[in-house]
């Protein structure tokens, strides 16, 4: 398969956090650019403030660092972090695409098939397969479930809750990125393609926030598809990457807290910028540089 | 910690499973003892029919061994499977028990704090904390959560279906074996413990099954824990482990299929055996030689 | 709008159940055809084992009859039901029907257009406008909602829990009777159609059994309609009605029992029989006299 | 039984709510205070911007009011009602409380034993027992219920949604007053006493808002509990029953409407107020004059 590199972008990300904390609480995050061979990240700084120890635990399969935070009184926690990331994703051309087959994968690409938290694959096999089971092209089936998602569930960036997975997006129609990237897993797993969630800074996504969309293993490669065609793929700064919305949460609180504002920015720093559309996909993009 | 060897002990295990397919299908199937350094198979066979090529994939995180077979003609497969295991599980004493933290780890471990398909710890938090929310000491928490569950949920194997997780088991406080470990897990995440599933042979189980526990990480050790009390801790044979029955399913169709019959056997082959019991918890078992 | 009458037919409809109940437990039973205006019961027997004095609570609004029993003992309960009906079900041509509105009603049909135990319209409201939001005629819109039942939702009479509802049918499409008949009541409730549940005896279904189907209030009337295409419209004997399942349940337990056995038929006695097909809907049937 | 009619008090009682109107839609709201034989209307008044016609559907069984909007045009549409309620709660004193039993009742009572939307009495009937199974005098495990309810859920206004039921709130146990009025449904109706969700504008509440409570019937009477200890019994204003929020949601819509804002007020015109608290049970309180 023929796969050409962009030429490199620099982006800066960023974002302000504010927790109200009931101590005592242990916190993971996962909120940094990932640094991999297509993303190369320089000038990185975080600060708490109250001043806290975090522990970094960086991502042992490449999937997304946390920092962990004990958290022994109770009150406001803030995180104020930035970095400049030089991005190189791989395009790969149309002509490329429509020989793809799902192909053959070792053990550590199978969990991506299994049923998570919010991708219930299991529950949604029947609908994956009336929807799409038509198509025996990869990845013109999975582009045929991102329309799909795009023209059948509204997309509402706050009406959802943290219990809100597939199962429901799919009979309540309406949710936000996550959930619409929660339901092109659950298919994509249903129809036996390897998927996994992607969590990353979005370049002129229209309102600034983290922004969700889903990957796809085809031939060896993750695809990056999203289904709310409100940014460009090749914009994307990973955050990193999950079965699900779980594995990369924003936070994770293991006690009680409250997240009281957050502010994300991510900045084209340097290089023209050609939007890759990810509406009409007449190009794939595979953010990892292999990984 | 000291940290004591059993004596080796050998046992036969093995399996018959029929299903009804309706090709085409993919079925992922992890039913095999997992070689580990505490788990030594000898003369393991598998019999498959109609004869078809399974593609065996071999754990790259040590978690459980699948065979994957691609099946395109509609019918009745069947599986015979059987193996020889010299398991030697270790063995914590009470007076050790009793020092376990925590502790740290790594960023393999962390996803077992994170929520899952069936073990929905964000959800059960409240409940978690307001339940054993008093235990300072790890080991003494997990022991309480064990016996909380067995004292409140009722064992029925045959009721739940593969929709059921610990947020409906905590309501309806009945379940199998898988269920009662879901809530095992949910509760241990919740309270900052990491826990993943334990899918095993188990000998002198009252009905012969394919068996489930749950692990927790304490000190460095995955140690067991089993709510049902109806096995010894020591006769448990690994199949695998991952972060809820979804990862060690015995069974995962891409398609659809239909267990018709499955028989299961774990049979001592040598050795005296002296049962650790799952209730009374005197001594704590890991069954992984550090893995 | 005309409404002709079929001529009278004669059923002999009856019921064998056997339960295993552990004392003490009250139970509640609808099992016996309703009398109405438009169904006359004649040679109405109920025998009990062991012999219990139950109480007959008879319908206050015309939904259903329920049987009561306090059971003080555990052990086999077995009641043995049967009657004979004459019906006389009132049909409408296909001609009237395309004049339907849903036009007004008093306060005791609201309910029917509210969320209940097993049909959430209120969670299903854009899945039942996105398919069905096209049709301004309530009646091509009620038989537009059953065709989409038949064609998307597998009959499965076996394979559902009391835990499904019309929430999980549109996401797993797949059920039993009352499944199917749930779905076309949250579709009818969110389109602004009074819907409600109906149980009956049906002659020439293919398993004998109870059965399930659904009636919309078109115009004054309830008119009744089977996604599952399986039993003739006019062959219906009704056991009762309600806002669901739940609300005719065949047996509610407070405490605990088990359905051991259930034999149902449901015999012509009398009279030619000219079936009034729930696929084609040429006619519409009315189950009440006005009822 | 002797029952105790408290002297008159009036309150003045009203709400202010502007709502987002996508039309076409249908609305139908309860909010009206119900006129019944021990609460007497004076001065209702009820304004709608724009000016539209509202369809009054009276009670026919007692349970609420309705009004209905037919909406054709998009905007904003405001309500603003009041008026003015002599209520004449009943008051049983302790004594007589320790004698009552669920007793007999007829077929319009039944219902209220069945499962519902949000309060899944089948699937909590464990739990019920598990935890209240041992009281024999069916006030005071009510009573039992109700501390229960209070001790362990959580009390927060704002965090659930209308997909939260009985079932989420005892495994995530937080919720608003009408998530705890559903979890006491539940129970109540498992052990086997009928229960139904009340309504009100609610005197001395802290936030002024609309409450909910619910009511079990005990004896012939439908006595009320408030598991949120938040505002005195007699202080309730009934505006209605059902069998869970559903029946009496605020505002019901066929179609899509946003609740903007919403203002509620309970006002005591005269007599002096002896409150009768919710938490200590020394007296319990009917608010029908027989209904």
């Amino acid at each position: 398969m023929a796969i050409y590199q962009q030429k490199d972008m620099k982006f800066k990300v960023g974002c302000f956090l504010r927790y109200q904390v009931n101590a005592p609480t242990t916190m993971v995050f996962s909120f940094r650019a990932l640094g991999t061979g297509s993303q190369r990240l320089t000038r990185e700084g975080l600060s708490v403030s109250p001043n806290l120890a975090n522990e970094l635990l960086t991502p042992v399969f490449g999937q997304t660092c946390f920092d962990r935070f004990l958290l022994t009184e109770s009150g406001e926690l803030t995180l104020r972090y930035s970095t400049q990331v030089e991005t190189r994703p791989q395009v790969l051309p149309l002509a490329e695409l429509r020989e793809l087959s799902a192909g053959a994968f070792d053990a550590t690409i199978l969990p991506f098939l299994f049923p998570s938290r919010y991708c219930q694959s299991d529950l949604l096999a029947r609908l994956a397969w009336q929807n799409f089971g038509k198509f025996t092209d990869p990845f013109e089936q999975v582009c045929a479930v991102t329309r799909w998602i795009h023209d059948h569930i509204e997309y509402q960036s706050s009406r959802t809750t943290n219990m809100t997975s597939a199962y429901d997006t799919v009979a309540q129609l309406s949710g936000g990125c996550h959930d619409l990237a929660h339901v092109g897993i659950a298919f994509c797993r249903a129809l036996n393609l390897p998927a996994r969630y992607l969590s990353a800074y979005a370049y002129q996504l229209p309102l600034p926030d983290f922004h969700a969309c889903f990957e796809v293993y085809l031939e060896g490669c993750w695809l990056v598809f999203d289904p709310t065609y409100l940014a460009p793929l090749n914009g994307l700064v990973k955050i990193g990457t999950g079965r699900d919305a779980a594995d990369v949460a924003l936070g994770t609180s293991f006690g009680r807290s409250t997240l009281l504002e957050a502010k994300v920015s991510c900045v084209l720093e340097e290089n023209a910028f050609s939007p890759i559309s990810s509406e009409t996909m007449e190009m794939a993009v595979c953010l990892d540089g292999g990984n």
